[in-house]
């Protein structure tokens, strides 16, 4: 239907996250029906992001700018940091506006079972930000997984003895559940309700 | 979140039908996560789209080649027209399998509280086609609302004069439906359109 160029634009459409074959097929007629008000906005915004985006060096968040804008901000509280898992976190946590510190993206979590191991995580440039001063609580909002705490207490163990309060998330994340799915309410009241890990 | 690029990204993703905006964020976060793999591919299909794709001057359908690849189709029975309202339905219908003439696609249904006359759809063009001869039947797949029946009947009064048989779609209850959750007019029509078993 509608040829390659069109099949191809609805194969990649249907695997985002969200989209299905069906759904992505309405996406691709409604793009190519509106071709200047939506497809080409989407193709230049797509092409822009591509060359803008990068990862930032210090924290591992996404953003046009390095040291992205959360790093960059001097409003933010460079002594309180909440580490997450990925970018996707971070967004969900940054979009509820009850931290007011900064971030690090470990990048995923320790999973023996998965074969992921300290080495594969961005574990040691956290430890080298916390060592190098100026840090007063290292906030570990990790799910609340087997893998998500059990990274935690690793984190915790190792964080402690640099002289950091160190605290998890506490009310609010459902067991299982997966942060970047939580609305602003839970995550705010998660953030509140932080433990000594 | 990730600068103005990132942004508008996530803008534009939010309008695509079946987005909203956080599985739009999700959606962003996932290209912009892997650029070489779904960002960058993703847009060189829309840029290649936006190309390629127009519209068939016969049928209205949108395709890569003029006419499209069903019009230029010979296996394709050309004495029966498939009359659809949107693109949409012309590939819904397709995908189905079970129709193998051509289709004219009419770009709408006739609305008089929406203003929509006959000058607004691809009518003129149907009736051409009909009237340059070699059509025996033109299939009515129009939506069962009031306006789609309307326009059904419009087209029943000026098609028939020409000499072709008119068919509709048949109405009743969709395979797999369970009948308690049917609304009253589908289950009446199903009732009227009943055959023998």
């Amino acid at each position: 239907m509608g040829g390659p160029e069109v099949e191809r634009l609805i194969a990649l459409l249907a695997k985002l996250p969200g989209l299905g074959p069906r759904s992505a097929r309405r996406a691709a007629l409604k793009l190519l029906t509106e071709p200047e008000t939506r497809l080409r906005p989407l193709a230049a915004a797509l092409t822009a992001a591509v060359g803008a985006v990068r990862t930032c060096r210090v924290c591992g968040n996404l953003d046009s700018q390095d040291p992205c804008a959360i790093c960059a901000d001097p409003d933010r509280d460079g002594a309180v940091i909440c580490v997450v898992e990925g970018v996707g976190e971070l967004w969900a946590l940054d979009r509820a506006g009850v931290h007011r510190g900064r971030y690090h993206v470990l990048g995923g979590v320790l999973s023996p079972l998965a074969g992921i191991g300290p080495e594969d995580l961005h574990l040691a440039p956290l430890l080298a930000r916390v060592e190098a001063g100026g840090v007063r609580e290292v906030i570990l909002a990790l799910g609340a997984t087997v893998d998500g705490a059990s990274t935690a207490h690793w984190l915790a163990d190792r964080l402690r003895p640099l002289g950091v309060s160190v605290t998890r998330l506490g009310q609010g994340v459902p067991i299982g559940g997966a942060l970047d799915v939580l609305d602003d309410g839970t995550l705010a009241a998660a953030l509140r309700g932080r433990r000594s890990a």
